[in-house]
């Protein structure tokens, strides 16, 4: 099969619509580039976002999972923009053709572009380790994008959904064990908060997904945003199997355990009433964890008032 | 060093301008996203390519041979849609943090990103087996994108430069030779024609860049365009070191050999003359070498009129 046929086949499983519409893909698969007719009123948010077999996932994940996860990490970041996902290009790096592999890759793949929107538009395939390279494209109305670096004295933090369950699924798998479903949808199926990130332009005053973990990626809104913050960390709603563990282990991935894919961003306190008609309309809680200060520190505390300090970090890759 | 410094590193010596001006980058490296302003009246073309060590490149390839390599290979796809470059997205994976590896690399692609006029806009850093995936965007005025679906009847079959030197100098090297300096420079620093494909809008009817060797790629501007070609292979000017091979092997590099980022284009015959002040303007060769017939067939001759069968068709990576 040649890497024409691959694409090909790869863009009949991904793509159900044809990309006609709003956002046109003029030409698509098939030629050196894709030309894309942008809408004369938005901008163009353009992120990319790689998975390396061994690094992002272990090698017994299903094609069907990495396809949706690939995907999903891309749109995450469009979600923390507050844009609206257009198009997508894959750059997919196989040991081997495998056909059975890549119709699953491709269903997990298909099934979350079709719910969020988006368009395969290109790629590229090749031979080598196992690796997927996501560039997701998405639009947003001109000045609206939601960025790091707004957050100011006395602002309220604020985190969606649950924190911890994809870590901790991780840490299950890798000892051998069988996560519960929900911890292993949280690690394999993380669903990007596309509605969210959009409903929080012209709210939030800075906004980033958590994907390296709550201390890492507040702490990037801080740096950016030349602030400190301190968080209640057990203000942070926990699911079932988070909350049967010991308190310094769950606060512990909660803080530090990342591939959580939630949304973490600042909102004036004025605004605070604000959350709730959100929360309802894009179904997913929202809990406010604590306050921007000028200390230009994070620091975690927990409900009995003495601070909590994470092991290690955030993740990074080196 | 963390990922965002790696970066930031990379950042800094690859992009000289900060992206101000006509194609501005509003938010670039260190957000969840790039946000770009498309002026009002061009179409944006995308085009992502993934070089992995061991595949495109050998594992002795200098670094600043790749980083001008993998930026090369992506402007080449631009320049075979006539679109000029604007930004570029970096996904790296490095077995290993090597600062003096990534100062040669970020030179190599820094020097061909000033050159070209092309900005970093963002990027992914990954651990894992040495691989360069990037997605490179350009901008084309509205209906003048190259496509390759446009040849038809007896339009003239163009190709640039000269084509074999990269797979020659390619093959030497896999022996544990030495090629000379001008074919290890066509395997190792391809320079994409940029400024060809700019003044081929409007006048070639179809257009595609010369990565997988002669055959295959006029093979898929035959396809798209439901047509057929026959062309002279002894039509195709040689390099030194192509003109001292026998000429089975000579032809075999230049129809086969791959690698070359060379524009092949169909134009009607009623517009010959317009090449000579194009490769005049472009200080690039470009030979005329058949025509575009009805019969859905590649058939390549030479000069004595007998048909040469190349050996493997073109280069596919399946």
């Amino acid at each position: 099969m040649s890497e024409f046929d691959l694409i090909r086949r790869l863009h009949e499983r991904i793509n159900v619509v044809d990309g006609d519409g709003p956002s046109a893909c003029v030409v698509g698969i098939g030629d050196d580039g894709a030309v894309l007719d942008i809408p004369q009123d938005r901008q163009v948010v353009v992120t990319t976002d790689t998975l390396v077999e061994g690094v992002h996932f272990l090698d017994t994940t299903q094609a069907q999972s990495l396809g949706h996860k690939a995907l999903a990490v891309n749109l995450s970041d469009l979600a923390a923009m507050g844009a609206q996902p257009a198009w997508f290009f894959l750059a997919l790096t196989l040991p081997a053709p495998d056909l059975s592999w890549l119709e699953s890759f491709a269903r997990g793949m298909g099934d979350l572009a079709q719910s969020a929107g988006v368009v395969l538009a290109g790629g590229d395939t090749t031979m080598g380790p196992l690796s997927i390279t996501i560039t997701a494209m998405g639009l947003v109305e001109p000045g609206t994008a939601l960025t790091r670096d707004g957050a100011r004295n006395g602002e309220l933090v604020v985190v969606s959904g649950q924190l911890g369950d994809a870590a901790h699924a991780l840490e299950i798998l890798k000892a051998g064990g069988m996560p519960g479903r929900k911890s292993r949808a949280a690690l394999e199926s993380p669903v990007p908060r596309l509605q969210l990130g959009r409903q929080l332009r012209g709210l939030a005053t800075s906004c980033i997904d958590i994907s390296d973990g709550l201390v890492a990626d507040l702490g990037h809104i801080l740096e950016a945003s030349v602030a400190g913050a301190e968080i209640n960390i057990d203000l942070l709603p926990c699911s079932a199997s988070m909350a049967g563990l010991p308190g310094g282990q769950r606060r512990q991935f909660q803080t530090s355990g990342g591939d959580d894919y939630e949304l973490c961003f600042t909102i004036p306190v004025s605004r605070r009433e604000e959350l709730d008609r959100i929360a309802k309309e894009c179904a997913c809680p929202l809990s406010v964890i604590g306050k921007i200060n000028t200390s230009l520190e994070l620091v975690c505390t927990m409900n009995d008032g003495n601070v909590f300090v994470p092991q290690g970090g955030g993740y990074e890759h080196f």
